[in-house]
């Protein structure tokens, strides 16, 4: 059972290799290699344009309008991690701005995902920090009530352990757990080879329903063409 | 009645050179010229900045999660439409990425709208392919379970007839009757002829209140000045 | 109590000193300097990138679907101010595009706030309007009921009296009392003044948990570190 | 094309037989029977518990913050109608109470869909006068605007012809056009009629698995049960 | 401007015969009486059927996730209060269950309006302690930060000054300054003495556009009765 | 990681004792007694009035616009289990209705939580079948996608693993780790114990303010009383 109050030190961050090859990838097709599972809700988005990162997950259990539980994630933080901070609940105060992204740039994170809001939006983008954020608000927050740090969290709908791959791009979010990181990037790379195929066969004018064979099925399914 | 399982094959697009003369102007104007009806909700935005299109309707009604039908419509697809998909229910999964939208460019598709999600959105941009959608999410859809193409849809609040004409820009997206697309097109220029005028007035200082001979209404309706 | 139907023509504008020093902050380090009041709700956003304004509030107080009240504006503004417009009930109506923006800068506008829609979004981006609104809607207005001009306004759930001083950047929008402009551009100095410092640490990898010397009260409420 | 600032006084409603037996039926039947049409969205809840209504439509499209259609619509309602109330943007104003209820009721009417919000819910109940209604809200509405009845409508996402059945109860709203009253009613009981053997199979244990035969489609889909 | 950390003990509560005949009558009444304004937005909602409250409002400013002010504000009732509880930011946590509602009631409470969660809704019904609330949620709150009590707040868009009379129903919230509270009072008696026989007028067939003398003002708006 | 086309045969109940003893408590002790965790979103409501519910979770996981894994479910429902059904997106289709609920209650269920919509919402009332869901929506669902059943699931934000305690009521859901389900009874058998005494000396006038020892505390965090 998730616990407040804690904080893991030691977790199994998936291997470097298979983080580095899932970063090749965009969010639909991760998604997709992960058998259409590991999305977050689409109510997160990239707080400027062109954001994108990937790494490995530091997660962040966070207590309404409090951020103390930040500043104990950035102890935690190695050099390819995304913190991914989720909230006791809905709340969209500024969790997060230029002096906390700073510490965690020094740290090595490469980004972070947020169910709350995030400030310093211009600073952000300036520091090239990628943030997705569920909302942009000023508001400040406090340092009073203990979250945890490195639990399992549920941010934006979606189930995240610590060491978890995070993509996100602007299509979405996508959590990969560490012990697939190697096979959904393979399947990712399969899956985008025969893309190109596809994509040039559609430029040319061929139909989707030639190309997937779907006259048949449709037709047993009793679509009917009239005038 | 709307029904399920129905595609129809011929469809009267409004007239050509009343959908070029529509797409020379803007939503909000299009929206004033029809007297004030026609417009989706503006849940409905661009997918990308600059996103603009304009052109005849194929319509497409989905079912929620699951954008076979998408590709029933690409066979309708007549150079100069704009795809509108509506679906039976409330659904922000991304029925839509760059290999339909390849598929439908290959057609002479203007462009998408659509009351759900898309995906692929980077890509799309650089396709050229305006999108305007409800939502932007890389969650994957299924092809299982017939809608309908070309029957009448309601999409984001609005009427769509099959080969009616649908202008979107940044300002929300409009449906103009085929029938009434002259007509619009024409009422149209008009306002506008008259709006440059109005600006240049406005902008020497003029007031609203001067020029729209408001003083007395208000008055009338009982408006005060204290100090 | 606010009454329907009411133009104040003098108001108390803060001081344009203080003013000019406010706009030289940034919205968060403002709300903070407020001792973390006066913001709205983020549901208020720039309709276009990099729109930021500040300046001294003209109110209006519009009935749904109606702008009449905004011509009643354009005539109390002088330059310098902003223009912040609240509805009697949630209305996403186009309320205000080019014509209304043309008049507003026509009269020395710094720009809008406004708990509605907007339209034109293209036109004001290029015209250097910023506008800060609920939602962007080509959906036009009529001119038949009464509201009130520089009357206090609840605007996106913030109070805000004529002549109080509103800022309004990517990060959301503040508004300070007229009264407090000076003690909240001085206090937002100082602030400031104490950032870079820190940041300058935070960058070279200090940690807020020793910064701020957190590490002692987090133990007395008790986290616990695990491995 | 729907045009403001129209009233149609002939109408044809549904066959009085038809409507008769369609409201013997729920929604949730009445739906299926339909082919899975109709519906409008679930954001319509009935105002007070046990509310059910079924009756032709008259059609009512009203303006933002404005009810006066309302009193149009009341002179063209016949005994055994319905009004269904849209409106040209989203609008939760009171657009109705018990006076116009009280009108509404000695007029013949059955009861009210609406888009929109309502008041005087405690005084609708101790009437029985059944309201479908998007709020409840006790914000009072002008009478200024033409709005039309008994032109077609989209409400609450559906389309709604003046003469068409509607039906609402706990589960929702739902419109037969009037032209398939007949149809949907025998679709309805033949449906009905099926439904008390399943029950009573489901009711001794039998495994809708079995009764629908799904175990091999389950299969063949690729279900695989592990312990 | 509203400040934190502040308490204010002496308040000017509106006179007690003016609110005893203010709860005489309903909250649209009463909204109509007052000019149509003073209307809390309707997300706020009886949390059990039938209650029901008027009193003088005793205001609290609640940090998110954090109810110490409730236990603050208790102190300040006096018998005939209704406690007014804003947070800083939205949130829907349950600031508010079975203890604070029986010392409340111990302190002669009339009842709560709250822009935020409440639980024990079963108990409060049994109470009979009469609660408007955004959500229902057992999600507790801390005691940790400070707020404010007696100073100006705005609970659901709508201002509320301490000893202000707060009236709440079925049909939504209805604030009423101090200073005017028997004038609005008269109003709303003078306004349901009209009601009467306009309901019997209705009731017996006549119309509104009748009654209300609609015809000639709709035909000049421009109105057309077609068949 | 999650997995789709997966039924778990064999999964762990918490004890049936620990059980009926979680089920003598309302969800906010019990959340409470969690240490403030394992609350689903407020979204999640009783379908009628007075639902009640406490068992042990079969999980469910659904496809948008799919309820062919209910029916798988029902087969593993064993007596005292409570279905709670997920899915893979957000969607309020009406995916049970009073066929299943028979079936569900011949299994020995005692109800079920759903991150959707359901249907027959006065027919599950008349059999005593309470459930708890985000949606009233007699929109019907298809049977041709695979999900998974007794999987670990997100259910309106909450973790749910199958075996899980779920207990639900007017205040929300809550979800205790089946092994945990022991200690969280007796903390929360503990923590009501206290509640009486409590509940006695806040009726006779005592102060949360005095009973709490808040004062000094208040006046550290620099709270000042004016008059």
């Amino acid at each position: 059972m998730t616990t407040l109050g804690i904080v893991k030190r030691n977790i199994t961050r998936a291997d470097p290799a298979a983080v580095e090859k899932l970063g090749r990838f965009g969010v639909a097709t991760l998604h997709e290699a992960m058998g259409r599972l590991g999305l977050m809700k689409p109510i997160i988005r990239p707080v400027y344009r062109g954001a994108r990162l990937c790494g490995t997950a530091v997660t962040v259990l966070l207590q309404p309008g409090d951020n103390w539980m930040m500043h104990v994630a950035a102890e935690q933080i190695q050099p390819g991690d995304v913190v991914v901070a989720a909230c006791t609940t809905d709340n969209e105060d500024g969790f997060f701005g230029d002096l906390l992204a700073t510490s965690f740039q020094a740290r090595g994170a490469r980004g972070l995902v947020i169910d709350g809001g995030v400030r310093d939006v211009d600073e952000l983008e300036r520091m090239g920090f990628p943030v997705f954020s569920k909302a942009i608000h000023a508001k400040g927050t406090i340092k009073a009530t203990l979250g945890s740090v490195n639990v399992t969290v549920v941010c934006a709908g979606a189930i995240v352990h610590p060491g978890d791959v995070v993509v996100a791009d602007v299509d979405g979010v996508v959590v990969v757990p560490a012990a697939q990181a190697q096979t959904v990037a393979d399947a990712a790379e399969k899956r985008e080879s025969f893309e190109g195929e596809k994509r040039a066969k559609l430029a040319s004018g061929v139909l989707g329903l030639d190309m997937y064979k779907m006259r048949e099925p449709l037709a047993a399914a009793g679509l009917k063409y009239i005038d």
